[in-house]
């Protein structure tokens, strides 16, 4: 198996009108993406923000459930935050993990897409790791796209008309899910 | 395809120590699930507390992104939060189904248990309405499981210490995944 990690990325992202925007990290993004990719196996989780007022708050979440009264009062918690690692830009999360393939997500289908059911065979294949990178707001901006190895297929919803708003803590749940389950 | 509906059970839940507990509604609790619900195509997401002015901060939070500032400003939000219904007891999301199945969910296994591939055939047969029970806190009572038609399999770690401590938003996205994806 092939190691696996994921950045969340708050900037370069898309506003409802398609601009290019930074986004506000969201608390529960930081507990319930830990808590997924804890559970199932990834390496790594890297919450890429550029604004340092935003990093350091997202540390003192960490430093509160890894060592603080956080982690004293749910200790289960406590390893799931430890795979946080907050930087400014996707490539500190890129050189943190050497040469990694970088599989991108996206609600909406565009390109050439690598299907879960090949992705999941690739992560079982011995190869480079994997950094599986999601966006807050409207979605990765095209930038992030053109510096994908992989561009992942959208999670397609089984509705006539196609709705389909997950949030991203429900998008990288599935996504760990259909990769990376016994 | 059977109608398919969510419950998410904030009394009677346990506590870390086993006791049975009511538990605070969550906010984003209210917003993963009915974007989650929606997407997959469910009927309604029944959010169950038996404290009045809980359930009308629930009440406030459907209006807001039913009708109000909230559905003008993210009009996405809205078909997902009209599936929100806030009842007092599980007793009542049942009655309003009619007579359904009722699935539970849990992070552990016990007794009896549905697996996700044969429940995913049971909804494409003909049949009563299913109930999807989540618990809030350390999970549903044993009076839950003890009304449940059928106890879902546990979503399962792949890592070797079994490591499971999704959160209900992320477990509840999955469990649509598995059960409803085209």
């Amino acid at each position: 198996m092939r190691r696996v990690a994921v950045a969340l990325v708050h900037y370069p992202v898309l506003d409802r009108q398609k601009s290019v925007v930074t986004t506000a990290i969201t608390n529960l993004d930081l507990h319930d993406i830990a808590r997924s990719a804890h559970s199932y196996g990834l390496s790594d989780y890297f919450v890429i923000h550029p604004i340092a007022a935003q990093r350091e708050l997202a540390e003192r979440v960490r430093a509160h459930w890894v060592g603080g009264s956080g982690a004293r009062r749910i200790p289960d918690r406590s390893p799931a935050l430890e795979l946080l690692t907050i930087v400014p830009d996707l490539e500190d999360a890129i050189r943190a993990l050497g040469e990694p393939e970088v599989w991108t997500t996206s609600a909406a289908e565009r390109g050439e897409l690598l299907e879960y059911s090949a992705a999941r065979s690739r992560l079982l294949q011995p190869g480079p790791p994997v950094l599986l990178v999601f966006g807050t707001g409207w979605g990765l901006a095209d930038s992030v796209y053109e510096r994908a190895t992989h561009r992942l297929e959208a999670i397609r919803s089984p509705r006539p008309d196609g709705y389909n708003h997950l949030s991203v803590r429900a998008a990288a749940a599935i996504s760990f899910d259909r990769l990376l389950r016994p």
